[in-house]
């Protein structure tokens, strides 16, 4: 009964059907081909081609970028094994290196569901409280960590690095002394690159910075406002600083204390000696080494210095029902309000590796930690002692934490140092007679006995780890013994099973919003797809387990990535050498104007310090060239939002002697393509300066024009933004900086390993460290290098028209509604565009804050507010949107309008109304009482897809005000944070 | 200024100070020892260790475990680093061998969010559907894309593989023809595996299965029910079944069809033929090979059949307000329910594995499912082109999908894949002169070109894929092609995008409550941690990616997991043998009895075949027993749910001659330690009878006692239970079978790779497969294995102490207000126990299931409801659960019993009150209109935690019987589903 087969067709087979299908592109580039065609159509345009050309200035148009090898894009299963391939050309050796980097155990709860967990790494910074609350909670845990263990007032919620932190904490110290004490003391014995980076960053603050061994610090100049001291120091001695502290407070002159916070479980901490700074990094709480970050450095001090602080601040206030509820505080010390006034450009910082710290202590809690400091030094100690029994080498007699100097016979150092290398171990040569030695959470007692058989040169030993332990020794003082409690607080003491950190985990997650829930239009910080294949690898052990400064012969997989990037990005750009130092857009603004410093130096024009910056201008920028020490000079903008070139003419020309160089963003930060910026370039350039490009808009460029074609010598590129390293609520960013030829060799380099510009010009003249690693955050590079190697040339081009369709698409459906502000001579705006809700004032007494808060109610997060025009909201979708989506968002706003309306139109309060109540918490719309004007249902339920599927915002309308009178920064035993209600 | 440093202390290292300090046991035993403590006093009891002593009986007491190298159990860092060490002894080859297994990919965004994601990996199965409606939509999903691609009207939602659910149609057959026919026909060329499972499960049924070539079929003798065939067949032919259904169908046969889904795209379906059943695997969408699993298998028939279907069937209904919602169908077929008239024994299944494989069909859609299965035959059409050309090997002529048969010279199959082993790539030997090779998605036209070399035996070959493409053509015969659509709702054409994708995961994840949230107390279940290192290693490649018939010479690294997983459960459980095979609880049972009827056979007690059954055991127990062909006897329980020995003495002795076996579960299913379950065991030994223990209730046993020692011959574990393998909302599972010694012989053997017991007897004497995988889902046989390593034997033992202390500590807490049945002797009870709240009817109208539904007001996950004692909870808190936890739970339970004193003493309404009116989703309780007696408040925010962190239910209280009136399983179109109104 079987029947014959039927003959077959005659389709053949075509090559095309033979590729893979799956590609990354389709993913990413959300809208289908078929929604691009209707949206270009609703925009008026034939062809989403139609609408570039209509848009972007032909004078400006490049020519097709060519990405090698990965022109073509790969697909994500390539990728992957394009990494695989990297991988395993890194060599994870045993780290002993220490100087700041440690080796630590990632709880595996904390890797999955926070550094694994899109619904953690894709937030942004907490500017929208309300729906934030979890992140915040996290935030003032960490905070809380270090202010109990370093035993001063208040902290901040992460800096970009621990040198840079020391450079904060310098500038800090001529800000107490209102600038009139210009010298900083440096002690010989702290981390190379931490005074690396301080004497880099002086000169731009007027300041000198002198390194000297501690016993010779002379304060008889009276000109010194404050010293850089390390606990415990480099070479891992632990000194006591209690005379030193008087002795310099007896001169007026501030300390600032490096310091390690698994040391100060066991070790006196820094407030205790009178210390008035503190900086430091959480690294080694759980947070991977990952070839140099990212990681979150800290900075803490007392109250009385709070508005000099540098970088975000989570403090505690009231809700609009008087309820606890947090909120960054203080934010009028930043840029965005300050501007070169700013205490400091930071801006992206470190949250998501902040978060990831405090949770590490909230898992281990106080004895745990304990008991990882004993562990350490126990080890440390035992190695001391069985290291001193061999013959020719000595530890240390002194103090130590975790690092233990060892003396060897003059010469052998390097030569014990490649011994160890050989067995998969790396050492720190301190110089030809003495290495360093650096325990941490990971060494394991046979580790010690593999360091006695290497510093026995192979040769047996008569004693073990085991054997030694009776015999060895606490090496902590006495006098500086940890007496003081820390890490009391409830929350730090009831997480320690699994079940418990996982939950406290998801109910934070629950409170706050983020790119799995909807999309986050904010302009200018292009929130695109984070996609899980290029996170994938960030968690590897080949790339997490690195320490910065192993030998780069161990790091082949790295380097090969960082010089494909390179050259990448260089393509990309149209520049001829990139430095991946920078670790955010603000760092990359400070690196490249030194660069422009740096140049004009070189050339003899030193007095070349005049940077002319138009008004609209992110706040980072003149904050930037503050630091730089330069002379801002602004330029406003005309009625369509371009900078005003004659007025940019006349003060280019007015400063021509002294112009070091314009900062201008591009397209403009009104989200347009300004016809003459060519022009603009160029009248730098007739007059002595250089071009520095703020590349924050670069995904309205990819593939359509670049920087270097523009005629700007150097831009930063925000990883973070255009290039897909998720946000992670406030950072990790990356800001690499390109430059053109003739600025090359001024990029910076690194004091321990010596790096450049990639590709790397012939002669370098460097201009110091700007970053305590020498590629910054290296870890977080494989993100931005797979988004580029998946997407490929065209792919990135098309990213780069779909976020402008996308844009446009959004600007015209709203633009009978809401008036949109500056497009270009096209009508058409660039990647973003900004409604203006400023007449509603008058009409209906909303604010723009009103509609932010009330987007919360139908599930999306305000886009960017009253930045760079008040009273406005800027709106950037991305490529990654889809039609549905846009449409959504563009309903919620449509809605909101109609709200206004009514009350402009009286059938709505305009005390009462569902604005300027918003958000609307569960708690409040389901209260057993209800006397608004509006319905429960309206206030909750305003919009069919909230009714499939609601986001609750957690807390109501927070007041900013209350919480910067009343300044709260740490928890506080009493203050009623929900978890305390979930703990009891 | 610098000081001297001051002398040390002369606290000295302790050796234990050295060891690692964070150990696992702390992270999942949850309470702290000063809970413990607590706990243990509260409940009258000096220590912990006496309130053992009063609860497990002496004469079961075991000696202290050693579990070798594990003893003391790894660290998380330890245990992660041996795994290491494990996978880089598998070698993961190019699989081209095809039988129902295909390497895929798994979409990242799905491996993130879904597998490696706790929030939906330790889900419950829906049963709580008010709290499920996110993984019910994907089931939903599964469903319809089963019907959609196999052309038949209804699908269930899993079953464990694709040669059980063969088997399980097989059944159906017999069953349609109400048990009058007994013979069913295999086509030879069907899979090897599925063909012995039918072989293996026939003989309990009653059946005769015969395997002939399909041409020779005879339905003369008019006993045929059924029929297997295969589309495409083993050997990758793709056979027009038009007439063969039509003949089959003339002489009253069912014809059941395997199938493969990717093939279902290219090929007309069966439901086009009449096919009467079809089943399969869903493994190719993007479920990893996993060395054999887990994977979602499925059965798919016409309603007609509904009532016979097995397993877990998820249809629409209504809730309480008329809206519609998702909850299981047809529960009444299951074995809870029916026992042993169940229509299967099928209880946990693969959901997990089918919401992964729903969504890579809702990420694909149609065109791109459509795209890959045009590659996959692009490609094999090309390979059987080139391949012909070479000399002495030609590619069949016949019709084929993706696996085409080439002949070879006589005698060279072997040479030619042992060849291609030494080129990393693994074919299949058919016989001596043919070989297959399938292909699959992430075949490359590279890995074309190498198969030509292997083919050539390595001598270069003068085409490549890419030149041959313009002459390869279909191979799929016209009249074949599938003309008909598939997969047309929008929820598989909206969300194509990474990020559309992601949010839909999350919209759905967000309805469900998981063990990220709350304890899931579920009496019998076992609901503990799964912690985060134990799942780590399940996606890790070097596990993932192998084929499940690949040379164990390439497994190297799983076969010493298995040989160390079988003697440490052995040790566990005090038997001598363990077999890896079954892929649940059931399926171990299943196979465990028919090693006892194995056994009996061969001592030529054919006759032995009743069963006694405790009339409280699970209704597994009977289904399975009516598997093997058993009689069952059931035997009650006394008034303290102790078997009743006298009776069960009777019913042993009146069946002396015919006793096969007992089944046993221990603890009893009431939760109480029997003090005579060694008298029970004697009692079956003299009669001749075999005990079967059902290890559902292991984690109280652990380390304290065995199923060995106590007296059993057999018992299944349920590692998802006991041993961490999450439940993934209703699978995966595995269920191993330990027995003793006399029966090690008859463990589960598999046709391709023969296999057995761990440690294998000398002699063996193989029962056949009873599953389709040697080792079942081996994949996820780490996660117990890491349990185990990292726990220790001192740490399992605690474990069940604590499970003990736990169970102990809850019903103390909640005597006086709930009446706890059945405690043991001294008054405490083991690992769960149960309140009953039958009075509650007569007292408050109130029955288990308002309270049920009112914890989820509470932000809990009921106990098991109304099992094994109908009007009860069954309460199992697990050691994974902090006292502050335990707390809570009962805190929710002892508020609902003043809410339930409130109707009793006339205080509030009986027929609307919180209990009858629960779940309140924010919908009805924000309503504008509130009519009800009690508040809001009253009804969403009943305790304090929930004001701190509110879980929402979706859905009001769902109508069983209206979804089973109007049975409806797959997506409508016009349906109103929640996503259809986010989409739009
Ligand atoms: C235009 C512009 N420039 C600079 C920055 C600063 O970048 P970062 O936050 O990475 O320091 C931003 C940040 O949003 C920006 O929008
Ligand atoms: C006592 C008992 N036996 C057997 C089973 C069946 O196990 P599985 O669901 O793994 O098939 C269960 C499941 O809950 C059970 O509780
Ligand atoms: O983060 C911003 O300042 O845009």
């Amino acid at each position: 009964t079987r029947p014959m087969p039927m003959p077959f067709g005659l389709r053949s087979i075509s090559l095309s059907a033979l590729q893979p299908s799956d590609t990354f592109q389709r993913r990413h580039n959300s809208p289908t081909l078929d929604e691009q065609a209707k949206m270009a159509e609703f925009c008026g345009f034939e062809t989403v081609d139609k609408m570039i050309d209509a848009t972007v200035p032909k004078a400006i148009l490049r020519e097709k970028m060519n990405l090698g090898f990965f022109d073509q894009g790969l697909t994500e299963a390539q990728l992957l094994g394009h990494m695989k391939d990297l991988a395993a050309k890194n060599k994870v050796f045993k780290s002993h290196i220490g100087m700041g980097y440690y080796d630590t155990y990632v709880p595996p709860v904390i890797l999955r569901n926070i550094m694994e967990n899109p619904a953690w790494y894709t937030q942004y910074t907490p500017y929208q409280a309300e729906i934030a609350q979890g992140r915040l909670e996290s935030l003032l845990n960490f905070q809380t960590m270090i202010t109990d263990l370093t035993g001063m007032p208040m902290s901040n919620a992460s800096l970009l690095d621990e040198g840079t932190a020391a450079a904060e904490a310098m500038g800090m110290c001529t800000s107490i002394a209102r600038g009139k004490k210009k010298t900083f003391l440096i002690a010989d014995n702290c981390h190379p690159q931490t005074i690396d980076i301080c004497i880099t960053r002086a000169p731009g603050l007027g300041m000198n910075a002198v390194v000297a061994n501690l016993k010779q610090f002379d304060y008889s100049s009276k000109d010194v406002c404050g010293v850089l001291v390390q606990y415990p120091a480099t070479d891992g001695e632990v000194i006591d600083y209690s005379d030193f502290v008087k002795n310099a407070h007896a001169h007026g002159v501030k300390v600032v204390m490096a310091t390690d916070l698994l040391a100060l479980t066991s070790l006196k901490p820094p407030g205790e000696f009178g210390a008035d700074m503190t900086v430091g990094s959480a690294q080694r709480f759980g947070v991977p080494m990952g070839y140099g970050g990212p990681h979150a450095a800290f900075l803490a001090t007392s109250q009385e210095y709070k508005r000099l602080m540098p970088g975000r601040i989570i403090g505690v206030t009231i809700d609009s029902g008087g309820k606890p509820a947090l909120r960054m505080a203080m934010q009028t010390r930043e840029q965005h309000i300050r501007r070169d006034k700013a205490t400091s450009n930071i801006c992206t910082a470190q949250a998501l590796l902040a978060n990831m710290a405090a949770m590490y202590a909230v898992y281990h809690g106080p004895e745990g930690l304990k008991m990882i400091a004993d562990r350490v030094h126990g080890l440390a100690s035992v190695f001391a002692t069985g290291v001193s029994k061999l013959s020719g080498t000595k530890a240390t007699a002194g103090a130590f934490f975790d690092t233990v100097k060892v003396s060897v016979p003059e010469g052998q150092a390097s030569k014990i140092a490649s011994f160890a290398r050989e067995h998969g171990v790396n050492l720190r040569v301190l110089d030809s007679s003495s290495l360093t030695v650096a325990f941490d959470e990971t060494t394991s007692i046979a580790d010690v006995d593999k360091l006695f058989a290497i510093f026995a040169g192979g040769k047996s030993v008569d004693f073990t780890a085991e054997s030694l332990a009776p015999e060895a020794a606490s090496r902590v003082p006495k006098g500086l013994e940890r007496t003081s409690p820390y890490l009391t607080h409830p929350i730090f003491n009831a997480y320690h099973s699994e079940h418990e950190l996982l939950r406290y985990l998801y109910r934070l997650q629950a409170k706050d919003l983020s790119l799995v829930h909807s999309m986050i239009p904010l302009g200018s910080c292009t929130m695109k797809l984070n996609a899980t294949t290029e996170m994938m690898p960030v968690t590897w052990p080949e790339f997490a387990n690195l320490h910065p400064f192993a030998p780069t012969e161990q790091t082949e997989g790295f380097q090969e990535m960082f010089r494909n990037l390179g050259d990448m990005l260089c393509e990309i750009t149209g520049f001829d050498s990139m430095s991946l130092q920078p670790n955010a857009g603000a760092a990359g603004e400070y690196a490249g104007l030194m660069v422009i410093r740096a140049y004009h130096d070189s050339r003899g024009d030193r007095h070349r310090n005049v940077c002319i910056i138009p008004t609209s201008a992110h706040g980072t920028n003149p904050a930037s060239a503050a630091m730089c020490g330069m002379k801002i000079v602004a330029v406003g903008t005309d009625a369509k939002g371009n900078v005003d070139i004659e007025a940019l003419r006349k003060a280019a020309e007015a400063n021509k002697e002294n112009l070091a160089a314009l900062m201008i963003t591009y397209p403009s930060t009104h989200g347009v393509y300004e016809e003459g910026v060519d022009e603009i370039c160029r009248i730098i350039h007739q007059n002595g300066g250089q071009v520095y490009m703020d590349g924050a808009n670069m995904n309205a460029q990819v593939g359509l024009t670049s920087p270097g074609f523009i005629g700007a010598d150097v831009c930063h590129l925000n990883l973070h933004k255009t290039f897909c390293i998720p946000h992670g609520g406030g950072g990790p960013g990356m800001g690499p900086i390109g430059v053109k030829k003739h600025l090359a060799p001024f990029l910076p380099s690194h004091p321990v390993i010596p790096t450049g510009g990639y590709p790397l010009p012939e002669k370098v003249q460097p201009l110091g460290a700007i970053a305590a690693a020498p590629w910054g955050s290296a870890l977080i590079l494989p993100i931005s290098y797979a988004y580029i190697a998946m997407m490929g040339s065209e792919g990135l081009t098309d990213a780069s028209k779909i976020a402008i369709l996308n844009a446009n698409y959004m600007a015209k459906r709203l633009e009978n509604d809401y008036k949109i502000l500056f497009r270009g001579d096209n009508g058409t705006c660039a990647h973003e565009f900004i409604i203006d809700l400023r007449s509603f004032k008058d009409t209906a007494h909303i604010e723009a804050e009103d509609v932010a808060k009330r987007l919360m109610d139908y599930g999306y997060h305000a886009p960017t507010m009253s930045w760079p025009v008040s009273g406005t909201l800027m709106i950037e979708p991305t490529e990654s949107e889809s039609m549905a989506e846009l449409d959504r968002f563009c309903n919620a706003l449509i809605s909101i309008r109609e709200e206004i309306r009514a009350i402009e139109e009286g059938r709505a309060d305009d005390k009462v109304n569902v604005l300027k109540c918003a958000p609307h918490t569960a708690a409040v719309v389901l209260a057993d009482e209800w006397t608004r004007p509006y319905s429960r249902e309206v206030a909750a339920f305003p919009a069919s897809w909230v009714k499939a599927s609601k986001f609750w915002p957690t807390t109501g309308r927070v007041d900013n005000v209350y919480g910067d009178r009343h300044l709260i920064c740490t928890l506080q035993q009493e203050n009623g944070v929900d978890e305390v209600a979930v703990a009891a």
